[in-house]
């Protein structure tokens, strides 16, 4: 990777005054259009991007210059860490950028895309993994500079994606929990989406009414809440499925603390397969994300972007544990 | 901050061969010195360091005048992220760093804290603080670059750093069990440091002997086998107190599948008061170390630095739930 992008050093003698100049901007308007720090008109974004363009300006180039480092760097940005699934994307995202001689830098998007992607950009990274929602807008400085990103979490037209297939594996761990014989599966999650088709579609299948449904977003509070609305319900549901890990270790506590047995009472199942899923109590039935290949393929392209266009969608693997019923737990 | 540490323009002339020159060594040793990605003698260290103060180079100034973005920023360099105190730690971090108007930037040490710290001073920082173990000798390419740092885990001569109470936090959690009339209680945990000398001291000052020990690293996989091996001990002890939230996690997991009931059979209190502690089952009795208040004052060190030597110890806060058997479990 460095190789492919090593400092022009005519490029780089252009200045941040240079674009400012021809753009007939402010240095600062400059900044704010290229790292996302305060909004501007499109008209003014489109004027120095242009200017960008026509005068080769390679702030990362010029910076690079500079570096103490020797080793190229990505960058990842993250919903935020407190999301189990979330730590364990880092980590293997740091497994992998080691393995190729990669240092990696984390930041999350909570205080917005745009100024993510501009930090990234103005500390030299090399590649960017994004890892949460974006739009392709969002983008548009990391194109400029001609820094590789590839995007986890979602598909937009022209840009490098690896997913795993949600819809193909909550469908697998809902038809797994109606193979238990349960007739009555309830869904916790977001109010659309692919986890939440799939419900409907594979309880359609079985000639079962898709309900209840509980919305509740991507956090075990959200899940707690969502858990202890279940446990309450007059016509309690048999089984659950849970569009995440996270919110699953929410429902557990809830269940738990309404004396709610699981998988007797209530039988469970989730999505992402994170190392916390092992760990709660009972061990969740998971549709796992496959983490390593993902990564592996979104480095590999950062790596090397010059190989194509990258549209991968990964099917899950649901892993078997005692809360769908499957293994008993031995404290039920 | 980035008023204190604004680019000077005649410093920022001084170039990385410069400084190769005066010291007598190839422009790669100086950043093999200052970044710490190879090892290089003591000698050439010593000459290296003397060429950067005698000439004034700040390879760090000298790149911010290239940066896209106005906004300073914090790194952070963490153990690992997979370790839920760390996560929240990092949570914390870039809440407060963000109340500061500050970017946080994240790394880890586990590729060595000489390369995280080289990386962090390469991409121009404004401050740094370290939440894992580190020497001193490891600070040297910060204390030239002049880029403050505060030490979170440990105390260092000369460094600043902010520390929660381990002594304190852990001794009290002990003579916790010890009230609910526990006359074994376990310690899990390092065979070293402050929380397993507040168990022997406890237990000392109660009359009772400090036993049994399961010597176990931070993780919940060590928690895991000391929780396997407390289950099946044949002189079980009625209580343990293990040395961290992310082991009391694996702790649990293993009393659960051997059947032993928490508190029931053995009550458990642990030390970090991690998040994940109020999501367990049962939600853990832990001993919180006070993160709001020593990221607080760590981050205000880094935006004044100039206000002299930091060396501050908290006392951690008891956080009373129901696996040390005050709050009775519903579903037990």
């Amino acid at each position: 990777m460095t190789q492919q992008r090593e400092p022009q050093r005519g490029a780089a003698r252009v200045t941040r005054a240079d674009v400012a100049k021809r753009a007939g901007v402010s240095t600062a308007v400059v900044s704010y259009t290229l790292n996302g720090t305060k909004k501007v008109s499109e008209a003014t974004q489109a004027r120095v991007l242009e200017a960008v363009r026509a005068l080769g300006y390679r702030p990362n180039a010029a910076a690079r210059a500079l570096k103490l480092g020797s080793m190229a760097q990505l960058g990842l940005i993250v919903p935020g860490v407190l999301n189990r699934f979330f730590a364990d994307l880092t980590d293997q995202v740091e497994q992998v950028a080691a393995a190729h001689g990669l240092a990696l830098m984390v930041t999350s998007a909570r205080h917005g895309m745009a100024s993510a992607i501009g930090h990234l950009a103005a500390r030299q990274v090399d590649g960017v993994l994004i890892a949460t929602d974006v739009e392709a807008a969002d983008l548009t400085p990391l194109a400029t500079l001609g820094i590789p990103a590839v995007v986890l979490e979602k598909r937009l037209d022209g840009v490098a994606c690896v997913r795993a297939d949600r819809y193909q594996g909550a469908r697998v761990a809902v038809e797994h929990l109606l193979w238990h014989g349960h007739r009555r599966v309830a869904f916790v999650g977001p109010n659309e989406g692919g986890r939440r088709q799939a419900w409907i579609d594979a309880s359609s299948a079985a000639g079962l009414a898709a309900e209840p449904m509980v919305t509740s977003d991507f956090t075990r509070e959200g899940g707690y809440r969502a858990g202890a609305a279940l446990a309450a319900a007059p016509d309690r549901p048999t089984a659950v499925f849970v569009s995440s890990d996270e919110q699953a270790i929410g429902v557990l506590l809830a269940l738990h603390e309404a004396g709610v047995r699981v998988p007797d009472d209530i039988a469970v199942a989730s999505f992402d397969g994170s190392q916390e899923s092992a760990y709660c109590w009972p061990p969740l039935t998971t549709a796992a994300q496959p983490l390593a290949a993902m990564v592996r393929i979104a480095v590999d392209h950062l790596v090397a972007p010059g190989s194509g266009p990258l549209d991968v969608k990964l099917p899950t693997e649901l892993i078997v544990r005692s809360s769908c019923g499957c293994a008993p737990s031995t404290a039920a």
